[in-house]
């Protein structure tokens, strides 16, 4: 919930002024020793926080996801591995773990969807740093439209899906190897494409320093670039594009 | 003018059939042997062609100015020298350059802009570059607000214009050095940042190489970025993304 | 001439015994003390020697030039500078300078040329590299097809000359910022793609290294990569392979 | 089969027109949702789709393999693990397995080869990659030619298998460490020769990077150059020459 | 203890003139065949000799261990594996293992602790090269100040400890990513900032490169650098810097 | 003059209620439109700001040279070229400039100063960043000591002026080519050495990140780099350390 | 056995014409199809072939540790596994395997060794390597000296043992981290300096590719370098320029 | 003159206990502010210092050339330009310059040369760099024979000039672009082969990087590698070993 969205719910009765008082009220941070939990992250950008739950210590992670549970009552982190799943299983058994993407959430019902963003990818392999761009996308509360296995190599397969990636407000393009997908996509859209490059390829791809580079000097415009394999990068920002899509619609 | 915009111009009156037609009806390319002007380019993106002087031969710079200038009325290069100024001077008087960005450019009167941009820097040597991109974002229609040699080391400077800052769509962050301007403000703003490295430093910089791993890498959430020195790149997507929002607030 | 042309030619009595006697009798190398020319390339490769001009004396290349004119009667040096043409202009005044690609000539009349090889390069930067690579298989006698600015950013500027890059026996597709081109045509055509990096770009572009990587991790099949800039590179190995197929054709 | 042969045998009665049609009539490309397989292939290049297996999911693998293998009756997969191979073979029992070059296959019986490309080798490391590399050319209907073991540092080894060399259409050279076969090679033949860099070496090798730029440096002519350990791609390469010079020699 | 403690000591009739032989008449180093250890180490820089203990062989480690213990009666051992801790304790007991800064020791009881020292971390994952730094210097004699997971990304949790590390001798900032959490320390502190790059992160990072690059260049003074993941040498030259420090407050 | 100064010289009478009023009084920077000069610098960090000249237009150098004066009676320029001296001196000819070190200054007379640094150079080639280094931290009130041309290579050299060395409270190790000055040094002295790689060499120094790789990578302790070929930075940082040691000899 | 030696003995009645024919009438190579084993080496170069064990199959090196072994009565292999130690011990019970150095032998008895050659490390990490080196040039007839763990951080270590570093023919310095060790022994002696840089170090060290750096930029003269943890190489080129010296103290 | 050369004169009578006590009590180094000549040089190392020119001040240049020649009756200088030799000129008219190689000198007529070194190029561009070698060991006193032009992609002019380079006691091979000379020579010979890469070449030749990987990836034996263009370094310790088989033959 945006800071706005309070204000606005206040206004019109929509919840108490108590309520929102406890939402502003929150400290800035929450001190745990070895961590700071960013409780004031949502005010300043509209976003949760969120848990990367590499190479975090299982007693540490189960702690800052319960404490992010009690107070959010949905938790999203990523780039968790089978066991850490299990060890939060223990406790929250409601818990959803999907091995491609890495993310482990709990998710509230029903939550509104709103937009649409295109995440397309050059190949198959590319799905799994996909996944996490699309799911976190969804989880902020955008529509995705899943597009994959579009490369360059056989184009044909790209321009038959370009309706719906042009009716999108935000075009999210993954891709490893040569990442060309970005330039081409960039040509073809009117919408700012989000690129990601993926460490998919072999030997000279560097692990993906060779399509990010591809990538960063694109000779197409309205493009821009996040980390290798930084499906969550791109799927947040694409979501603040689309927020900003979608309220143009209304 | 973008095509949405022609569609709405027949439909309300403003323009009739024949001038959409022949909007619509342009070539999607003009073949001139050395190069093939996109003329499709705004209908396809809602950004008119642009012209990127650096290395063209004299009469080919004059010919694609001239071309443009017949179809659109006014003509944005970028990367001009002094030189290629002069030349395009002579036949076009009213033709104006700014030294810093390099821009060289005839533009309508009286164009009206809408929203607002954010472009930072983080020292006064990235100014050129930011320019650059202020001027790209002001010629395709939005509203720019400036904010330059707040860089990290003086925090205070930064902070002072935090305001400015939050209230626009969308920030454009311009840094060489060690470029960590874009982390500090991605975890200040709700809107997205386009990062820009430039080529500002000495040394280890590697001519701004370094500034762009440090804004690919960087830990705040919502930042994307474009190739170093790259302020048109930079305008052009902040640009798209202002449209989004400023719909948004009508 | 190629070795087989003149056994053939003897077989057929348009040459005499004594001129193929004088073709294969030729000193492997021809001593100069500060070079050695390979005057048996012609016999070992199909092709003359031909002399890289940069950063030659000025007497050692008008001894070469002038060695080399006296045995083929005709000559073909690449990255000629201004000054070096009219070094050799002097004693040659039927030489010919071209500035866009650095060639520098003598060229027999009415050589035939055979077959087609498509050379397209994705801007009008690129041209002078596509040059080199054009001019250098016409004087090996290839006919060839000039297809300039279909980069991937507008895609349909490319795909409207499809028929004619399909035609062709070898395609050279000549690229510089993200190179993205090389991938594009290896799925479109059937006939090997050889790939040519340009250094024109900016940033991390590192001159030509982020497009000859693009192009190396094509995940289009069909493609092999010569040196950044390397038109002649192109041309020779685009010939060789023009040639294979026009022999199939006859 | 190529779509010319195609149109050959229906001229020449050879097969009927449905059967042509069915060739042609198929969809471009067939949706899997994870993947699109890319069923115009064969038509628009001459080679049908192969498996890249790594990374490939047990189910998407399965199901991709016998989609191809109904559309072929023969199927070519590379870089499989062993675990792949026990896979594909519960269903599958005619699957062939080479653990050496990895390649996965079920071919059709007494496939005509023709012509001749000749697979060269620095060291025995370099076999692995090398066999990649002549399995595929042999798949796609080239006859092979192996000579292993013939590196720079014993210069007699290569020289005495010259006339073999010579022979072939095409030449692959195949090197680590410090690559240089491919310029040694480059300059003793008159057909190209595609380099294939590997990764074996150590230190400065840098995973064949250094053998990547040795090859792409080149001194010597007529040589172009794929990806580090990308067997595959050479032997489609030298396929595509090898079947130019072959008509050329009927 | 240094040598001017030493000194001090005769001169108050501290310790014998036998005693202080002994500190000085050490051999410079003492060969052990496969090492030297540095035994005039602590008369020359104030530091006694530590070990460095990854890839130190089980019998080489325990030798040099047990060798420095009755000289000095404790050792300081960085880099220890869990493997190692098992080995040194059965000879030693009282050894102590820490698992995240991987650091292995017996230190004398009741050390004094003079000074202070910052040591800063940009996010949780930094915390194990933080410690090394940390338990470094106070193994030295320092006392140390620890304020974890005060990243850019979010500002205000770093200003709200501003007191604590404006009042160091000695700031140590660690940080990943994008590393920029040292300029905004050096401009908000009138104390040297010693950073640590460390290999937190992924794709760009390329292993704590891209860190150790933003904070070379650094647009803030009063910075310096040391290794990626050098936490033990961050910390010893600021048990340097507040030794200095300390002295000037008596 | 520092913040602690100002109150002790209150305190003393030495300075007005009023005098000191005006020091902390000053606004925390002031704004220039295409700069904010940092006026609260030597409050915070008690060092005023300096002007880095290089890229800076004519006229913006002036009024900040001039602002600087105006306020502090004393101006302090790095990185100045002939051209910027001439500027400057048309309007204060009592600027003084050295063109080996690029400074351009004015300083106020009779200024106190205190400690000893060591600046040490590997050749001569290094000296005019060693210059900057030390004409730094002089102005800054530190005494130092050149030690020039004792690179590794005649280690006897270095071995003569140890006890130079050893007896400053910090050592400036400025070193080019394959910098291991900063290593040997590190070994030799107690106090802190800060290691100032130069673009001195050729070939594979690659413009000085050598020795930086060199000197990050340093066996020996008490060792931290700053940026290639930056004097200042390191002047800076060694005036922090040596005011330490000065105060603690008092 | 070098060719002059086997003449040398003819003349001398040390051995038969038949012997010596028998030496000199070896194929150059001997084809085993996975590899050519280059049986002439030794004439060529006085050096037997040795096996570079890593990689090589299990079959293969049976096979050609075997053929060695019947053609020289002895075989030195490099790389060599524990592994690959067992199974050449199945056949060849006698063979010798040096965990450290990863050496697997069968040497003959009392062979004569010559001349002196310095083997240096910097640390005790760098030994493996070093003993690479060390019993390499042993193999092959040299005396070697080793001096380990006289890095430049303690460089009276060194300094103790230059009377035995002097008196050598060649200096083989072997060094990780950065790498120093070689310049400051090239400035010491007036023999050649071999420097090898070794993968010891983390961070910035690049698996040795920093201390390679180093070496290559050494500001001493008489140093020359092979590949990171190229003992074998060190000891190779070490044995010719000392079996040079050691003809010259005859 | 050697310390040994000396010490045999006196035994010998050939000069006076005078004369040799001069040699041997010059100061270690004698003290010039901006330098410190390294007057013991010859004693230690057998080699006179030498002048790197390059960035010297005309001050210093003349300064130091005059002292050396003061000393020893002749100089040699490096990598001079045409206004160093004006300026030397001037004041010694009998100073020689090679505007090829940039080595500027005065040398002691009538020298004796002994033995024999290679020095091979690749290629005419290479030349100048091969100059500095040969020049260099001239200089010192080694008999050089030079073979140009023998590059890899033509070899046999390499081939046909083998008697003469197997007969040298050390080898010298220059090369850029791809550098594969040192391997093949390496393959060829039984003595040291001291490789030298050039910045010779362009696009991914990266100014020599890519040639001095190529040549410390060698797979040949017997090969060391020196610093890119550094002809010097190469002539220098090829005269170390020329000595040593010098000695050996007599």
């Amino acid at each position: 919930m945006e800071a706005r969205e309070v204000l606005e719910k206040v206004k019109n009765n929509e919840i108490s002024i108590e309520e929102a008082e406890k939402y502003f009220k929150k400290e800035p941070f929450e001190e745990m020793g070895y961590a700071k939990l960013d409780t004031h992250r949502e005010i300043r950008s509209g976003f949760a926080e969120v848990i990367f739950c590499a190479r975090k210590a299982d007693e540490h992670l189960l702690k800052i996801f319960t404490r992010l549970y009690e107070q959010d009552g949905e938790v999203f982190g990523t780039r968790a591995s089978e066991h850490q799943y299990e060890l939060i299983c223990e406790k929250f058994p409601e818990v959803v773990y999907d091995p491609l993407s890495h993310i482990l959430k709990i998710e509230k019902k029903d939550k509104k969807r709103i937009g649409k963003i295109a995440v397309c990818t050059a190949g198959t392999a590319d799905i799994s740093v996909a996944e996490e761009a699309a799911q976190t996308a969804e989880y902020f509360g955008a529509n995705v439209e899943r597009i994959y296995d579009v490369g360059v190599s056989g184009i044909h397969r790209l321009l038959s899906r370009l309706d719906t990636i042009q009716s999108a407000n935000c075009v999210v393009a993954v891709a490893g190897m040569e990442g060309a997908l970005a330039s081409v996509l960039g040509g073809l859209v009117d919408k700012p494409v989000i690129a990601v490059p993926t460490s998919v390829g072999y030997g000279a791809s560097m692990n993906g320093l060779s399509a990010l580079l591809t990538m960063i000097n694109s000779c197409a415009n309205g493009i821009a670039v996040v980390n290798i394999d930084n499906g969550y990068g791109a799927g947040y920002i694409a979501t603040q594009i689309n927020r900003m899509g979608v309220h143009q619609d209304e």
